[in-house]
């Protein structure tokens, strides 16, 4: 059995999404869902969890539906999360709240919950469900916990970089290392090869918010797509102001939250500029990019770890350097 | 074994939910559930699981994991319906919003959503699991769909008594059945007898919304708890209104459509006499009682169908004559 690329993967995956009808009675329900279904998006989860399972020498479309569960999840909490952050667009487009009301983003988002699992419970006959469940709700749970620290945040002052990591695991890297789980329980991995895998994913989705963080203040315009500085402007808790906190004096410390404080109005342009300087200072730029490596090189040392030929590796390897060579 | 009232069963539960432990960090979003859980409420929807465990031989509390999965997944549908209500009190107290804001009401109601297939997991060992998630995602998802219905029919003029009873069926009725049917499992249940107990619940269930309609406008207010007449002032397309609209003869139904029409301003206490009085000279309300009671005589048929000893039927009897014995 030939190893399938990443490419081929996701035409996979597309030829089943499009079998899928969404559009069903009540249209007031599922019209919005095949709409938010349909907006497009990198489809990086399912692609994962069917290199997780072809990982293991299995035809990767038996984890057809498990992908479909984790793309169908990650939507569900984009609907969610877009209401809570009173977000108007989308990928462009207009968010699922925006379009049709808040009671049908709620409804829809529900809904595509519970689909979830109706589309994981499909894999009853290929793995043992009760392990299935587990992975998917512990993962789930965590993506909840992790939105309600990540609104915690915005409150405190007192946020710590292991608190930040923490939370990214939960929101962003947990899912990534799910959806890379489900594959494996399909594939027939062993418990070890799944936490192998498991923390491969967790730690590649890690390394990639912390690279996201980068390249919002330090990316280079052109590549990163938007004016850089966004998350300086807007008081985030970023990886690279949380590291700056513990890096600084205490008058280098006094200085950042002078600038941070929210009565404190100033240019947004002399803003940026004056908290670049203390970042680079600080050498935040290097301890970012370090800490980004060093993930990276841990989610290798597991994957390399994992008994599987390393042809079957490759697909999962260029996934890993796509999403983290972006330029810096 | 001696078989446990409906009191007993009851004291079962709060025991199990004694024990839970709904309050962990994160606290901003765990707290909220716990609120909402200790709320209070009749617990009928759990003590109906026990019942159908209990019906079918085997000790009721192999069933509290999945009585608990029923019961926090009627409490999310609480969470969220409340939010899209606006409603500002729940028995008596603040909303989960409105006491925590809009975004913890959300993202709290989804994490219920998840802990309830959390808790229906834990039956892995008692039950086919695969079973026990088709009958809980089937319901979930009628559950959605009713709500989506209910929505639907605010905006809509034509709505139809088949449609109604479709949603009551979905929203409220379809909880009961899958309450029954997931003890059922448990107990070991057969198929056919799984069916007769969904039946029946869904069928008392769609008898105590009817009965529901009826004390609304026709029930004595002392025994009713509330003003009557809510309904006609709200405009709420019921059994009563949808029964008096198919009945009527055109000038009739001109009448009744006369005051549902919302830009029509006339006196609360008006407006109520004068639909009742259409409604009694449609016979309507002995309509309602009738169906009602058609409704409560095939559900009692289901269950004399179900081939266990009539002792242990005896709680589900009970029940459902204090579910439809209210004074009307």
């Amino acid at each position: 059995m030939p190893v399938k690329s990443s490419e081929e993967l996701l035409m996979l995956f597309f030829q089943y999404l499009e079998q899928q009808k969404f559009e069903k009675p009540p249209y007031s329900l599922y019209e919005p869902m095949a709409y938010i279904m349909r907006l497009g998006g990198k489809r990086l989860r399912p692609v994962l969890a069917l290199m997780g399972c072809q990982l293991f020498g299995q035809p990767p479309d038996k984890a057809l539906p498990a992908a479909m569960a984790v793309e169908i999840f990650h939507n569900f909490s984009l609907v969610h999360d877009d209401i809570m952050d009173q977000a108007p667009l989308r990928r462009g487009q207009p968010t699922v709240h925006s379009r049709y009301g808040l009671s049908t983003g709620i409804l829809c988002g529900d809904v595509m919950l519970i689909e979830a699992y109706e589309y994981l419970s499909q894999c009853y006959d290929r793995a043992p469900l009760i392990l299935l469940l587990k992975v998917f709700n512990r993962m789930a749970i965590e993506v909840c916990e992790g939105q309600a620290a990540d609104m915690d945040f915005e409150q405190r002052s007192d946020v710590t970089l292991p608190e930040y990591m923490l939370m990214i695991e939960q929101k962003t890297a947990a899912l990534i290392g799910a959806a890379l789980q489900l594959g494996a329980i399909i594939g027939g991995a062993s418990e070890k090869d799944r936490q192998h895998i498991n923390l491969f994913g967790r730690m590649i989705g890690q390394a990639f918010q912390v690279q996201d963080d980068l390249l919002d203040t330090f990316g280079a315009p052109e590549t990163f797509g938007k004016k850089t500085g966004g998350d300086i402007v807007q008081n985030k808790k970023t990886f690279l102001l949380l590291k700056a906190l513990e890096l600084a004096d205490a008058s280098t410390r006094k200085q950042i939250e002078t600038y941070y404080r929210p009565e404190v109005a100033c240019a947004e342009e002399e803003k940026i500029e004056a908290i670049k300087s203390i970042f680079l200072r600080l050498g935040i730029e290097e301890a970012a990019r370090k800490a980004k490596e060093e993930l990276q090189e841990k989610a290798l040392q597991h994957l390399a770890a994992i008994a599987a030929p390393d042809e079957r590796k490759e697909p999962l390897l260029a996934m890993a350097d796509m999403l983290l060579h972006r330029s810096t």
